[in-house]
């Protein structure tokens, strides 16, 4: 655990400095005050992050995938291979993400953090398998406290490599047949909003299968009593790998002082998990949007984040991450190029700021 | 009127297969159906407007500039002299537009409707000034019938232009100090709405000042009563130049099945005007944000438009615009590059779509 309470203490505050040095610069640019709206709080917002107004040359996109043994309930409308075979899509280029992160200029990293088949190796693909999947968590633990420490380690790993090759902003992604009903469960329990009022249609199943589903989580929660002070406990019963390896990437990034971009609901949850093990990391997460599964906007309202986007999406593997970047670069690009009032020779407003 | 009305003649209907093949291709690429959102709507409405599935390789922002007599009662927080002074701005770079077009690819396309000076030549300026600045329509008309016939017929010979050039998507955009005074007027006529309902701050005036603009503007359609069936009787009544420009730009546009990003409540006022001309011009419109000045929510409802984004922004310029085109271009690369279950050995749901 030695790497992961490193990583945790070297999370810092916000530099106040560089927010207040583009507050003030956002206020001299040819606009009235206020006008970019949004993008003026992100610019600002990732200036305290990075503590620098260079430019975000370096996106990633991390693609976390995993299994669930919770599949075996039926709370899903994929059969469990689809996890595998689109950890293959990923790396062939013909996922939404690839896509995606193509548009905005992001590369895509892929790593297997315990998809349940033996995935043939690939130059792109980055194997951290905890193990073939969790076990049925509504029979007892998705896994132990162990594999909980090394799946949030490996996501710490993969963050320093990805931070040495070069990285200014991060979106998180997962891809897990099955992995909204975990992302539900810690959601509840972290929250301790009901889970009827944290569970959606994931991939689009019905009405009766959802019912189900809720049954599935209340029972899950009911059989492992996860401490909701205690990330590691929610993550090891009620978790997934990807979600721990999605909680070491956020960790790690928040240590290296990397704006996080979270996607949708699976994100959210792993967000969760990361800033009851680490507070401080609160700071260094933007919400990219609202996803259309229900669940997500609790955990948002819990996290105190605001998405950027909400286009009605329920994807996950990064894609609102991946068009969110798009936006907060924007925002970092208007602070940094717009002209100032006094440089470009045009006159100011006669009264400063009003409320709007 | 020769070629407005040949124009409007040329506005054609939706290109009904072209959508089908895009829903149906939709549903067969590897995702769960629906889970693009809005992403899916766009990249199906774009393919019904060009009836073809080409990337959009040219795209342009077309940023009008006109001055306002009606800014001699006060209703600005911005001397006139900005509108020229942007206009500069605009051609050396350094405005929003500017530096979020180059974000997205798209080339600024900046023309002098009728700002209140002389401008100096420039490679990049174009110039069709009706007059130098309208006049104060509380008074009386802003503008002669022809004027506006004029106006509107500049935005189409514009739109000829750059479509020679190639252009794949459009988006509109706006600079005049005290434009969203004519922009309320011609939204409480159109709408028939309530003045004070669809009068907002604008550059960020306070209270007072506020109140002060929603009398100015009650007492210009008082003493101009324009004809709300009568599109061009509102622009010459209670409109601007750039704003008819901008009518003329969406009529051309729509001739030639071009999708056009309406930028915020300016845009969304001459949107009004132009639907009233050009009722089949509705189906070519996508409205790019919900801009943070009122009467914009108000405009869009009528046009039957949803916003893409919602990042209360109210710079105008066609800032909101840039960043959609961005977010229909991510909707047209997913259709267009994704792969399909099939092509990737992707197993497909076991049960198909369900409301979400």
């Amino acid at each position: 655990m030695a790497s992961l309470e490193k990583a945790i203490q070297k999370i810092g505050p916000l530099d106040e400095e560089a927010m207040k040095a583009a507050r003030e610069r956002q206020d001299e640019l040819t606009k009235p005050q206020g006008s970019l709206g949004r993008l003026e709080e992100l610019s600002i917002k990732v200036a305290g992050i990075r503590g620098e107004a260079t430019p975000l040359e370096h996106k990633a996109i991390i693609v976390m995938a995993a299994d669930h043994g919770v599949v075996a309930e039926g709370v899903s409308l994929f059969p469990q291979e689809v996890t595998a075979q689109m950890v293959q899509n990923f790396l062939h280029g013909g996922a939404g993400i690839n896509v995606l992160a193509r548009h905005v200029g992001a590369r895509v990293v892929v790593v297997d953090m315990g998809v349940a088949a033996e995935l043939e190796t690939h130059p792109h693909l980055i194997s951290r398998k905890v193990a073939l999947g969790t076990r049925n968590m509504m029979r007892g633990p998705a896994m132990s406290r162990a594999e909980a420490i090394s799946a949030v380690e490996a996501g710490i790993e993969i963050m320093e490599r990805e931070f040495e090759k070069g990285l200014d902003i991060v979106g998180t992604g997962d891809m897990g047949i099955a992995n909204t009903t975990p992302s539900s469960a810690i959601t509840a329990a972290i929250t301790g909003e009901a889970v009827a009022e944290v569970t959606g249609r994931g991939t689009g199943i019905g009405d009766s299968q959802l019912a189900h589903k809720v049954r599935v989580i209340e029972e899950t929660l009911k059989v492992n009593q996860p401490d909701p002070n205690d990330g590691l406990d929610v993550l090891a019963k009620v978790g997934g790998f990807e979600i721990g390896g999605l909680v070491g990437v956020m960790i790690g990034a928040a240590a290296h002082r990397i704006p996080i971009v979270i996607d949708g609901f699976v994100s959210g949850a792993a967000a969760l998990i990361a800033t009851r093990m680490a507070p401080k990391l609160s700071d260094f997460l933007i919400a990219a949007h609202l996803s259309a599964e229900i669940g997500h906007e609790v955990a948002l309202k819990h996290l105190g984040l605001k998405p950027i986007l909400d286009l009605r999406m329920r994807l996950g593997e990064g894609t609102g991450a991946a068009l969110a970047i798009f936006i907060i670069e924007a925002a970092v690009r208007t602070l940094a190029e717009m002209a100032t009032f006094s440089g470009a020779g045009v006159s100011e407003a006669e009264k400063r700021r009003v409320d709007y």
